[in-house]
């Protein structure tokens, strides 16, 4: 059998005037959208355009749910407390599944955006108030996030389908967890390198260390960003890059 | 058959940390809450909150679908264009729907607030906005809104079920349409013309004018206020005068 | 005496993660900034960088006042009452008076945005809202506006004093009114007709209408679009023209 | 010469439709009003009116600013970098002024609100970016904050002057630190016992902690609550044992 590996990225991460990214460009290539919500990014208008894209395109649609804030982009740690988190969460599913079932489809993973994917990778609180919201709203749904952190820790012992996902352009430290920005190796610029450890990521679950050592990583999907400049041709690069290898490039929810 | 009426009131109109009526003491009275959704008032553990007592006490769900405008409570008119109208009700519909869920409910019928209810009383596209987004979310189900209005009959002509809905503290002019609130005769204090008035909508369908003409009224929910001193008070004389006068208070949608 | 044309455009329109424009590069061109003040676009930090850009540059710093409506960049129309548009405008002002003091400078003027723009041309009520927060914040601080609009009309009644602008890239009626963008003839795309209309405004205070006919239009400000593509270099073939004909380009302010 | 306090309290913390508190009790009191900014509480038209209530009524005028966090009332953590929130605070000082402004008064001070009143208090970032904010919009105004934090003490560092407040209503520990409100002994709640401690903050600078020791207090200004029942009672009771004891109650700005 074919060893298949997902690629997802953010989209829907304009609001009103702004836009931000290439929707179009990301859905051509990607099998997996991380749609914000309209807390941090996204509003209704985005949100339905973008769920009625990734139906046409057979690509999944998943909950890019973040903080309440707007201005900071939700990459500001906001210290919600867990039933408010819970029921802001909710609140972004139901709003999505609205879009994605005007659209044709369905919400089919969540996955933190931003401050909250940190918190809820280290701060079982937060993680507990996302995956009470994920059970009420639906408890077969998978949550997409960090291997080995917190959040797919307890969303297993919940018995909440966990996917993990690998950064093919970010440095790895020897423990599996990803070099701080501010370090040296924080990021993987040059595209070939990028796309062979996207294939290492996929057909061997490994990726090589900062300090030239192999890891395991337990990804069965592979984050490509859509925001910066070449960030298209580079998710491009990747997918074929994948398929040259002989892998199937497919969504992880089906 | 003993006639039916039903008592719908706005509920969930806090936001944060400021609450607004008494949610609680509505809910032992009516039998409809037009709950907000957070576009105008409301916030998800509000929401959720209300929703939660509205199924603990058998009071249908209703969606209070408003503008974006928390600063104007929603009073204020927005011009917004029907498409995106119809997005913004759509996302309120399904944030509202999911906190409908996580009580063991589901949203019943929608009725737009404030600005919104005045606009698409009125307004042939800001009505079909919300009726667009009626119908891709759930196409049986009914709006509650103004008897003659627009609204209800672009609602009939694309088979939308409609009810309408009489307000037994407002002043009525001989062609069925409310005395506006700067004139004389607006509204209507006495506790007792209130209920007296409340039994004849809902068993001759009739209110007596200010120029003290019969009129007909084809409503089949009456709307009680809960933000005013005394209007939980006001309500559960209403509803004691009802079935005093053997009428039976139900929720329009079973 | 060398007659001056003024060139104001809007800055500092992006919103937290969300750029919009180029900034840096039209305060290189135009003399007097129209900054976003954090109701309709701009944030806080936003404000204080193009604030401390234009006092680095010389350039004028009005403040943009708009609808508090992010989502809808302040191009919906609001009906907000003259007393809630008055206090919100005076916040406005405020806040912007802070961030230019901040890089030693002063806010000169003020021009409505987008909806509010086009409403204080025609409604009496909105634009006697913003006068007065203007008359309260600084009563010798001008306006920015559509020549013959009811806005400039009241400003001058009430003391106010007033600069018209000119746009050379839109299409005039023979009464001096903006052919509706829906129209032919709404848009000037010729690099060259614009710039020699530019210098016809400055120079003869007159345009050529879409029906061939010479029409007065008493502008002492031409605003130049900085949204799309070219549009700074658009600004700076405006700007060339004009110096080219001996106009000087400076602040309506000093 | 007669010893002199203050009594401080937040007003103006209602928002669009919705109230809280009583500002015009609590103005026939009070000293010192921190009027919120419009980020966790607070609109244009809430805040001009409390200003204008204020300078009638001879209260100093103090900026409650605060984090933008209207759905969490200021009262959730927000890690916001330390330029991100000089240049929020620098906004809300420049609304709030001109809010002042047409009231004819002034901003006299500034106090923080909520979690950023505890940020500040223990994170010198926090801490630091509210200071430059202030310095920037005028380095002669004093703070009000919590005796023996890191916020004072780095006011203090950079030439802010600096005044402590007491709380009469809440238990203190030896260390001259709150108990924490989950802990026994958190809530004074006999009046009584309120208005004594309130005289010995006034005159011995002294408070009694739970383990029934003096410590010692340097509070030149005494919090009231405003937003509880009862709240303007107690509030007048402890002016009234004030000016009984012979002191004198009257703003720390003049």
């Amino acid at each position: 059998m074919t060893p298949t590996i997902d690629l997802n990225a953010d989209l829907g991460e304009g609001f009103g005037r702004w836009s931000l990214g290439d929707d179009e460009g990301l859905l051509s290539v990607i099998t997996s959208a991380n749609v914000a919500c309209g807390f941090h990014a996204g509003d209704p208008t985005i949100m339905r355009r973008v769920c009625a894209l990734a139906v046409a395109g057979g690509v999944a649609i998943g909950a890019q749910v973040g903080y309440p804030d707007l201005v900071g982009f939700g990459r500001r740690h906001i210290e919600m407390d867990q039933a408010e988190l819970r029921d802001a969460v909710l609140y972004q599913l139901g709003a999505l599944e609205a879009m994605a079932q005007a659209a044709g489809g369905s919400v089919a993973y969540l996955k933190p955006h931003g401050a909250l994917y940190h918190a809820v990778s280290r701060d079982d609180r937060q993680a507990l108030g996302v995956l009470e919201a994920l059970r009420t709203f639906r408890p077969d749904m998978p949550v997409l996030g960090l291997p080995g952190s917190r959040f797919l820790t307890l969303a297993e012992q919940a018995g909440v389908a966990t996917v993990g996902e690998a950064f093919a352009d970010r440095g790895y430290q020897q423990d599996g967890s990803l070099v701080a920005r501010s370090a040296a190796g924080a990021l993987v610029t040059d595209q070939g390198v990028v796309v062979e450890r996207s294939v290492r990521f996929a057909r061997d679950r490994v990726v090589r260390s900062v300090d030239g050592v192999d890891v395991e990583v337990e990804a069965a999907s592979i984050c490509v960003h859509g925001d910066t400049p070449g960030a298209v041709e580079l998710a491009q690069a990747v997918r074929r890059g994948l398929e040259a290898a002989g892998l199937a490039v497919a969504p992880f929810v089906r």
